[in-house]
């Protein structure tokens, strides 16, 4: 169990926006069956790492298929060995110290 | 007005756990008067960039002042000028679309 | 053919020295014959997108393997489809024009 | 002494290249004369944290100079208190592992 944070930008597509290619990756997620977040700068996932890594690599094809020529991601990955961590968990963890 | 996504990693501490550290750079945030979200990767907020760019400074320095000897941020800087764009706004743009 | 950069952070080791922790994870990259370069904050790895995320599942697993109970990597994926892109032509074409 | 790792991406230029961007960006630093370094995904710089921030701010700024009506900017800052760390002992650190 890992939690994988996701931004998938379309580079000289000729306009600001980009949420709707952010909507078709998380169509992804949604139908891997994946417990996500959106988030105001990306995509927060959780699950096994294997299945997270997968994820990514779907997402970030999405906008090739809709004509970007070229796709800048970024993905940050925490992963604790120690114990069972969730998207809730991390959150409620620093939340409830502030 | 931008939007600021900063996670603040103390290294060597000894101690796998982080959110007490992170709870502390969001002390930051709460008293600067800056609007933020605690996400499972990191804190979101959304102000001027110089009032951003200092916020992530302040957040930065602060797990050395608990004894850590080393810090790594991760920063992304979400900026448009054609359009005003929140934390809310720019959630509900993608959610509206999955 | 994309390019790839990847941090990979042990946290909670007791240590702020990571740079033997990073050296395993290019060993993996090396094992593969990847091509790739240690930067001051990563390892920039050049190859196929399948590769790639291939690789830097195996570097982000290598600390666990040394005791490390909490991982956070970061990767970025830069990926053209209208062009080749290289590491040496993506350096260069800054380069020439600064 | 700090290293910052940055990248700075115009998004919705209409083209796929942004390498005029990155080297308008790199000659801020270089007027700043600080040291630095381009990367396959970025620029690599050498500093005072307050400098390393100053310059990150500017390099950020640059495209909307040129047309750009959003720009997301990755930062990395890997700030030690241990030890004195440059550029190139960084990377030294971990080649001499590999």
């Amino acid at each position: 169990m890992a939690i994988l944070d996701i931004s998938v930008t379309p580079v000289g597509t000729g306009e600001a926006s980009i949420s709707s290619f952010v909507a078709e990756t998380c169509k992804v997620v949604k139908d891997m069956g994946l417990k996500y977040q959106v988030t105001p700068t990306g995509t927060v996932i959780e699950g096994d790492l294997d299945s997270l890594m997968k994820a990514a690599s779907t997402m970030h094809h999405m906008p090739f298929n809709r004509g970007a020529n070229r796709v800048i991601t970024n993905i940050t990955i925490d992963d604790r060995h120690d114990k069972r961590e969730t998207m809730e968990s991390s959150v409620q963890a620093v939340v409830k110290n502030i």
